[in-house]
């Protein structure tokens, strides 16, 4: 085969020392966040109290293009990292494509993706705030276990509130976390204020997301010495991902190779606004140009059919607005086994990116996507999770464009994790019963008419 | 730190081409392996019967040092080989101890350890003879999802035969394997004359290993076009698990370090075999001196406690007799969460290594084994297979009698793969409801006395 290697891993100290951070070279900025309760942008000091102080500067910095990533997290990057870009011979064997397809995966740790690379520095700056423990919540439970792993390496207490239903159906990721010494509550619980009033009012509920963020929240607001944590969305989980995108760059330009596509599956946009930033990076500064596609789930369109408007980041309403693409904060997507990519909004760098043409969009349907999965899996060897095997979907759909076109393009597609907590949905699809669920035109103009009426002239 | 990497990766030209036999440089070579119907040596002829004509050929075969790895079987280890040898900078630490610690770590791959090395050999081999398929038994599920990923590779059917207690039980394996396109049947079944019988026999029977071994080789000799094959225990899988000891040398010489001692987990050895098989070759010629720890579980303790004899490699007694350290091939051991470690011989090559004194055994208790597991959890990141774990512990002791004695001896251990599948055990654990068990002597003089009668002059 070619002289690139199946896996370009650089070398510890090709690793990057800094974060970039490409709201700084953004023309027009992503709109500011606003307090819930003013309606104004949020302060720093307003912030400070949920979020570790300078997690709540970092949030609010759209100007240093470069911050310096603190060696302790360095430390504990080589840990897991530089994660391998692959080129997959094997995949391009099988669709007998001239495209050359690369992904860069993240899936080589024991959170099982990209979202430790946030929860280390959250843990770190929580710590060096000299805090005695963060409180999170969690669905699936990716960033809980990522949490876990960091807040034990920091020995710092680690408190999740984890949505009943899957507290009680996912017993696993759950005693992960326990391993990891954190203490892992089903949402609604008895020790919040909010939890306490959803049990009286909804008697058996198996919990939402928004529950338990609010319980988190509160949690965190009640405790002395504990900040919230959050692990997407946000522009400061965008900057610490931006790790990967860095990576990518460097192995790519190590072996010379120019990126024509570069692909991502989009939830909060964590993954995909870390994999793009030096790429978009580029483009605003004229030097490049990349076709760059994010790939959401058809049950859950928040780019490719939700509004660009200030909406709640959660359901309780407890958390800034932020201006995204969105389809209502009280939209509830159809049962899709991505319970990463279920989320109604998308973290505001993204949208803006994608408000202003840098990046393109396209939804897919959950069927689809596992069969992109079972050939992934089965070629080149890695058991795909549902959320990264949208990217996966989609570079197969453009790597068989090329075969018809015969062109030679280069396709980098973001594989943010591995899929071993998710055999209940890969179950469903070996036994083909695995359902394609599209929301109506009128379920998201329902949703769409509750949207916040916020009028702020330029934003 | 130091200058040595976290994590040492050979490039790709670096790998190994050739398989190590350590049995070519044995003086005294392991006894042969018995006929079970003759009890004389088993011919090629005869093996072939049951397993690829190159796979009989190999396993006979202890003249040969070096085998070429064919370039398809390379390809594929190319797509998750080579694995890092990590240093344990953060264990070190941890533990204060001089020490300097590495753990060739075999679990980035989707079948979550080591038994890939063989099971895509195996499955080459059956490709290459024309074989429509192979049949194999699985217990826990790693050797299972093994072979399905390399059958799947080679569009080779693949049948597993997996215990009912642990289809049940553990269905996510099960899942995995089907992702891969094998048929996973519980065990026993009405598939087979062996399965109809232990079903009328025991009805409502949950099935064991040494069920579904016979239900799996009757389905190779039945099916035209179909062999057996087998995870561990046979010489021809420690010759293609050597590439994780040839790597692990490699890497050590890269960076010009000099092992005092190599540890890994035993059940039937093939992880065991295969890391020290190049140590092991130094010592043989005169060239080098390692200590070499196996360690198994006191539950299950076949070298510390075993007799070595011939012995049935399996409870149904359908395949050959292989000297080795066995507890008899009726012991049951206790539950123990480590269903790796649970079989009742030694591979007839570590059985005669460490008869030669070569290498020493310890066994360990499970509650201990989780105590270095969680502890390597959390401050490596990596949460272990429990069999993996028994080397995480004796490391761990070794490196605190450095701390004791002041001495930086350099320390390998085999980290064979990860326990995302073993999360019930985690929980026993975490629950402060495991339990430690171990064979009383008569229980072991009871099932000794089960052992074939064979009297063979000078074996």
């Amino acid at each position: 085969m070619s002289e690139i290697p199946y896996k370009i891993y650089l070398e510890e100290k090709e690793m990057p020392d800094k974060w970039y951070n490409v709201r700084a070279d953004m023309k027009k900025k992503p709109a500011p966040i606003l307090n819930p309760g003013t309606l104004q942008p949020v302060t720093k000091e307003e912030l400070s109290g949920i979020f570790c102080s300078e997690l709540a500067a970092q949030e609010l910095d759209d100007v240093t293009p470069y911050i310096d990533i603190p060696g302790e997290i360095l430390d504990f990057y080589r840990m897991y990292r530089p994660s391998p870009l692959v080129r997959a011979y094997f995949l391009e064997k099988k669709l007998g494509t001239p495209a050359h397809i690369y992904y860069k995966f993240e899936g080589n740790n024991t959170s099982g993706s990209h979202k430790l690379n946030s929860a280390i520095a959250q843990a770190y700056y929580a710590k060096k705030q000299g805090l005695k423990g963060v409180t999170t919540e969690t669905g699936a439970g990716q960033w809980g276990t990522a949490l876990s792993m960091a807040c034990a390496y920091f020995d710092l207490d680690c408190r999740v509130y984890m949505v009943k239903v899957s507290y009680e159906q996912k017993p696993f990721r759950r005693e992960v976390m326990r391993t990891y010494g954190a203490s892992v509550t089903p949402s609604p619980s008895m020790d919040t204020e909010v939890g306490r009033r959803i049990n009286a009012q909804f008697p058996g509920t198996t919990g939402s997301l928004g529950c338990a963020i609010s319980e988190a929240v509160e949690a965190a607001v009640k405790n002395e010495g504990y900040r919230y944590v959050l692990g997407s969305v946000l522009s400061q989980v965008l900057l610490h991902q931006s790790v990967i995108g860095l990576e990518t760059k460097a192995a790519l330009d190590k072996y010379g190779i120019n990126a024509d596509m570069i692909i991502g599956c989009a939830g909060g946009g964590s993954n995909l606004g870390g994999l793009i930033a030096p790429f978009v990076g580029e483009m605003l500064k004229g030097e490049n140009k990349y076709d760059i596609i994010a790939v959401e789930p058809a049950s859950c369109p928040s780019l490719t059919r939700g509004r660009y408007a200030y909406d709640f980041c959660d359901t309780g309403h407890v958390c800034p607005l932020a201006k995204m693409y969105t389809l209502g904060s009280e939209f509830i997507p159809s049962a899709n086994h991505a319970g990463g990519l279920r989320y109604h909004g998308m973290s505001s760098v993204v949208s803006e990116l994608y408000d202003q043409g840098l990046i393109t969009a396209r939804s897919v349907e959950q069927t689809a996507v596992f069969d992109a999965a079972e050939m992934f899996a089965r070629v080149e060897g890695i058991l795909p999770a549902p959320e990264s095997s949208h990217a996966i979907r989609v570079a197969i759909d453009e790597a068989l464009k090329c075969k018809e076109t015969g062109e030679e393009k280069t396709i980098v597609f973001g594989l943010t994790g591995t899929g071993y907590f998710d055999m209940v949905a890969y179950q469903k699809y070996n036994d083909h019963d695995m359902r394609d669920f599209i929301p109506t035109d009128e379920e998201l103009l329902s949703s769409f008419s509750k949207l916040p009426k916020i009028e702020r002239k330029g934003l």
